[in-house]
């Protein structure tokens, strides 16, 4: 049964500019048109750029991504597991509650229409404060005065995400402080890593969990980030929505990953996992020094097979949909994303994953899980 | 006789995440395929689409912009004044420059071409470091690092902009301090108001002017951006271009637009004066306190009448290029860019500017002035 519609407005590690992380969620059946965000890279703009297609597609849809490495184009399955159920643009049922709930949707505008989708968004869930990954938020920030806009946004993080934001982003300097307006129409609220939360909007559990992401190139100390589990209280299904990270830094003294991975496989039966979207920033080439606080396909596995070995099932972890995100743009003659597809599809049957579903985030699309 | 060649990656106001203010300029005669970036909201990402539509177009062109108010594309004569010379996509020059520079470029995929193109961009004047007029450039950097790339970047602006790129930005937190890195691929620099600095790359001098752009919503002190003055050393031929701008707060004591319509008056002769590219946010319509530092069309059109007093010419400031750039999108009927186009035109005719070539800065397009 679907639980989780996952819309991906941009799953791009750099560094062209456009389309950074940002996946925007709901259950599957609500009649409201509410949406939470994963990391806020990009937003409206992208919105914008669905409603549009959405116009034109008229229920068909080009099978081809873009790609500009050996073609401009291509054919979306080189990217999918043919098991992954996907669609392209925003989902039926946003678009269906926001034209029941909006008297006007139909016949507005296409920027109209792109201000009052994003205004479904109340809550951003920020795994880190680099900048691929809350830009778009922020330039986004000032739609909440918007006359037609009657609803709050709250931007949720660990102390880590939301000192850094409110020090270095809404500052006055960088931005304007939207935090101090008096209409308390944007706000940042704090979450404690391995602490359930509830969802404001949705029947779900929201689980925070801190990771490594590198060491700052001037301070040397540990730069974090954040994985999410999203938990629907009434079926117990679950959906992992990670940050940057790299392998467990245990010079540090801390096992944050090996960590998580116990608490995943304590808590969450794998039938219960709907998926894992997790970085795959680099390719298997990379040297450890060129990771920056990053995954290549040999570490991904690696950590993989820890929650395969928890697990201890019969059938590996058979079932599980992967979905990679962040790979990073590079000069090279092949797409760097299906090399990294090819490198983690091969490794995983190398250590007997089982039958693994790896795919690749696809910007403009919405998974089912 | 055409001095500059400007490539508009970026002129969007927000609250859209894409294509926020990016220029990139040029001599029109230069052999290298060199360039200077004025702001850096938008980079490699709208270099790629530039390239990519320069391969389907075959020197013919769209001649519809994208709008998605009344209509998702609207004829680019509604933006453009007739007599402005605009060509779609990167220049001629430019793309010759480099295919003869470049052995391979000619028959690089569209990656490639796009890490090539960007690798050009050798120094950034920065008017303010509000996050839309410097996202690009950050998400952007890591690409110096690349293999084939063996140049440098400078950052370029004036104390309030560098300071608060180095603590804000790039400080391990926001951002990896890649200023911090031995290899010194990308440094910050400082500029002083009104100082003439030699522009390191092209036969031009560069004179930075600090103006005032609203005030902190926490904090309640003024924030500044910077005009720049760029100004061809044989043919003394100036181009203008702005950061986001409000008028004078004269109740700080500073009158710091006034000093620099005096100074372009007693400096500039008109006729070498070939264009200003100049914010204008908000519509007419916008009350003083929803400007929020910025300009409407009649503060825009208050500034350049007292330029037309100041150069007290009889045919006004006819021939001149104003470029108008940094419109917010709203949720309206009509795209904002043709209203407040159509404004500005009223108000400089009621005003007897004379003969003034306003038009709207296209992201996409080059200018030749």
């Amino acid at each position: 049964m679907v639980v989780f519609e996952i819309t991906v407005l941009g799953a791009n590690g750099g560094p062209t500019e456009y389309g950074t992380q940002c996946f925007i969620l709901k259950p599957a059946r609500t009649e409201d048109p509410e949406l939470i965000a994963i990391d806020g890279g990009s937003g409206m703009h992208q919105l914008r750029e669905m409603l549009v297609q959405g116009q034109h597609d008229n229920e068909s849809y080009d099978e081809f991504v873009p790609s500009f490495y050996e073609h401009d184009r291509e054919p979306i399955e080189f990217f999918i597991h043919p098991k992954l159920s996907i669609q392209k643009g925003l989902s039926k049922s946003l678009i269906q509650s926001l034209k029941r709930q909006e008297g006007h949707f139909e016949s507005a505008n296409i920027t109209k229409q792109t201000f009052k989708v994003f205004q479904g968004i109340t809550d951003y869930y920020i795994t880190h404060p680099h900048l691929d990954h809350i830009s778009g938020l922020v330039v986004n920030s000032p739609s909440i005065y918007e006359q037609e806009n009657t609803k709050k946004k709250t931007i949720w993080g660990l102390s880590h995400t939301i000192e850094a934001l409110q020090k270095h982003v809404f500052n006055d300097l960088i931005w304007p402080d939207l935090t101090a307006e008096r209409s308390e129409k944007l706000k940042l609220k704090f979450l404690n890593s391995r602490e359930v939360q509830k969802c404001t909007i949705f029947p779900w559990d929201v689980i925070p969990f801190k990771v490594h992401h590198g060491v700052g190139v001037r301070t040397g100390t540990p730069v974090y980030s954040t994985f999410y589990i999203f938990r629907d209280r009434k079926s117990k299904d679950c959906v992992i929505v990670c940050g940057d990270v790299e392998q467990d830094r245990r010079e540090c003294g801390e096992s944050l990953l090996e960590e998580f991975w116990s608490y995943v496989a304590e808590n969450i039966p794998l039938a219960h996992l709907k998926g894992i979207l997790v970085e795959c920033s680099c390719p298997l080439s990379s040297k450890p020094e060129q990771l920056y606080g990053h995954l290549s396909p040999i570490y991904l596995i690696d950590e993989l097979s820890s929650l395969n070995t928890l697990y201890n099932s019969s059938k590996g972890l058979s079932g599980l949909n992967v979905i990679v995100t962040h790979v990073k743009a590079t000069p090279a003659k092949r797409d760097p994303r299906l090399t990294i597809l090819e490198e983690l599809r091969f490794l995983a049957e190398e250590r007997n994953l089982g039958d693994l579903r790896i795919s690749i985030a696809l910007e403009g699309y919405t998974l089912f899980l």
